[in-house]
């Protein structure tokens, strides 16, 4: 058995939900998930749909067929997914190693179904858990001088293991915009805030300084802006007036860890889109 | 422009979705929402699905034509709404009078979307609020010889103001099972406790005695079973071992109405089905 | 038996709390609530503390004893309330009905514990409301042209029914430097964002272009500085691409009342300090 | 700087606050935390106090004094822990892995703050990440007829190596009353539902056969009644009819990771009494 998942966006028409269905059907398929959007404010139509197919199935030719019969028509934005590729994901990160902790956990868990060719650092500190995980390590410092080879060393690395997403892990450096237009909504990150507020450094030290009742964490695709990313997951937890900087930071972590891992598998699943810098996310 | 709510239900088969979205693709419909589900376990397929007309619609037409090319082919379950008709809700209440509170607050503030033809209540307690708020207030007394011509009373005032549905809003008698069968999937009531924990009387007092760190609220239909139907919503707030039972129940009270409010709006969406005791929630 | 209540804040020494809990238990007081606080950046001691007396209780003596004995020696802010005292509470709102709506609900309820000597609007709409629940209903309007007239009135109501504090619920006008210097910490009011984010006009429009997946609410005393006071409470509750601007709206609603009604309680339970700008909030 | 915790339980008394804090105000203590409770039912008083001394501090003498001085007088429970003491917590595991990567993930980021001496297993299938993590690991097997054997290996490896407490991280196996005898209140469980509900095997089944709408877990001392001992910590997430019974346990194995982890925290830093099968949490 054979499932395939198709995401779409296109200018909003009438008939496109019974065309696209009507299609798959023909050629035997099973619907198994449909859901669909339409942003009223810009007419545009999203849709994602699974499909199941029991007999032989040629994804190649179906692809052909979608093209020419229905996504020239309604001039679409598609990409038809088959289930078997496993996706490679980098992991970026810094000193920080509660995210990538978590994220290796449920990688050796079984949760995330990704291949993890490698982990990158700018720093050395979190080498031994890459080797405790069996996962090949690189070290790419980052310094003024030296940041575009180290660019550089990085897409040469992603490039050599065909790294289809980035997760930044905590990783504090600028991501540069070249390296943002190679992987467009392909790079992940974990803020440490409810964005918008506390965006840029430091959003423990300024929630504490407001006197928040409550502190955020937000996932993101990483665009030019800093911060300012399509947002895929968030979530919150309670803090007080009792809690130091140092207990948000703590309380944090945990929120961190879960939002992160609920925005990558989103992302793995094919459950996300991106239109007007915001994204459509279908569960 | 009309508005039409098509809710399906069916032994689960290749090409329904298809099909339908293809019947109302050909009638000038515009699909706004679609969604279903596959219950695999019995094989059952599931699907809510809005359309819009531009143009001028005939209801009974359609249900006609529905009826004999697609549901009768398929042996669907099937209701089409028109979203004008508005739905006549009729609201049992016993003493307390926060969930009564709430729910007209709410459907002064035009929350709702449906008529209350009138409360009812075994005490006289909250007639005044009735008044307040202009509403019709029957008191119909229940006691262990009376509980006959009560319910009798009761489904005479229901069919005479032709009431659609019926909330429990913290009403404190059991209901008959003759009252059920008039009115199946359509007696929605609020318990005070995230059920399957703690059914039937006193559930804070459960709570409480347990040392439970979470109270919970549930809204469900009433079936033949105390506390036992299907569930459409539950929520909880956290607790400590400093609340005492009166701090429970003051908590609770919140949750009872956030939890019960939801409850009802999705019915009146009919964004629910009820199979298997267990609803599927088209959210 | 007579129960009071002791807010404290003065520069951190050691010794405070059994100075201070000898002086109430040599009076044969029995403490039911203790807790403190220490603000350790700043070196400020914070305390509240409950206290019940079986026999006579003499709560000037006490006063006086406790402002001789320790007050002038730690240099101490502080309050001592005895719990008959009921708070007056003026209820500001312009055309929004549903905060305005919840909070009668619990006022008749007995849920609050205050007295409501009347609501004031700069509209006529909401005064049916004032009118079904019994309340006194004043009607302000304000205009460029009579903002000073229109708060001298304002005033004048508070000073005439002798009002202890205001709650803001959705009133839509600036409150003046004035009104805030006479009732500091005692302006009670709620924004539909989790803030800081979203300050201002429009929070939902904002949160609906930004692409955020929770909104929240704020409940804040009121400060000269727009939507900047000390935070009492703050939740959030999730949303999807899915929604519209007028789904945030309704679904704030419910975020907007609920965090409202438990700001508030705290406050009339005493269980607010402020300093610096932030709140301590002893449960 | 030392930094002692005192707990204290005993009959209510008037009093007792004001001496037992000039008890350590007398020997240069500095309150850093103090809460009380009080279970008016029972008439039973309960206390937690930190309190630092930057003098030389003689815990014997001072736990001395305080027995023949206030515990005597009171008949008081009580204990009085230093903080430099670092706690033995025993991991006992059977197949199930997200727990355990999850405790070792934070013990190895500094989070707990204890020693662990030793993994324990009924199974061989976890041994690699204890050596990953560079843990010793015992593999224990229990059958019908080694359990007293088992048992007995058990209980010799947690003397040998001074085991404070132990964590069931999802251990499969029943713990008998010589166990939990030996260990009062010393042995923590993660239960996969809100208890009451859903207690013994399977509880994920059964969620999704009532058609719950939450599910959540549950972290509670083991006592000889199976799920019904003394709840830490509870929290829940929410779930609809979409999910099956696999994502279930998908989606409540971050649950059980974040609640155990609390309930384990809770316990290290003795914040945790026991009482009436009821634990008081001081937060």
């Amino acid at each position: 058995m054979a499932k395939v998942t198709l995401l779409i966006n296109c200018k909003d028409k009438s008939g496109i939900i019974a065309t696209v269905t009507n299609f798959f059907h023909e050629r035997n398929g099973n619907i198994v998930y449909i859901d669909q959007y339409v942003d009223t404010e810009n007419g545009i139509f999203f849709m994602r749909l699974e499909n199941e197919f029991s007999l032989e199935f040629d994804i190649v030719k179906v692809r052909a067929d979608f093209e020419k019969e229905i996504a020239k028509t309604y001039n679409m934005n598609w990409k038809l997914f088959a289930e078997e590729r496993v996706l490679k994901m980098a992991i970026f990160v810094s000193k920080y190693d509660h995210c990538l902790y978590d994220i290796l956990g449920r990688y050796k868990a079984g949760e995330l179904g990704v291949e993890i060719p490698f982990i990158l650092s700018n720093h050395k500190d979190l080498e031994p858990i890459a080797k405790a995980f069996g996962i090949p390590f690189y070290h790419v410092p980052v310094t003024k001088d030296t940041k575009v080879e180290a660019e550089a060393k990085q897409l040469e690395l992603l490039q050599e293991f065909e790294v289809d997403f980035i997760v930044l892990a905590r990783y504090m450096q600028i991501i540069s915009d070249k390296m943002i237009s190679e992987y467009p909504n392909n790079i992940i990150n974990i803020h440490h805030s409810f964005l918008p507020a506390f965006a840029g450094a430091k959003p423990y030290h300024s929630a504490y300084k407001r006197g928040v009742k409550i502190i955020g964490a937000t996932c993101h695709y990483v665009t030019a802006e800093l911060d300012a990313g399509p947002i895929i997951e968030q979530d919150i937890t309670r803090i007080s007036h009792s809690h130091s900087i140092k207990d948000l930071i703590l309380k944090g972590r945990d929120l961190e860890k879960i939002v992160f891992s609920r925005g990558i598998k989103l992302h793995i699943q094919r459950k996300t889109m991106v239109f007007n810098n915001k994204t459509i996310i279908f569960t």
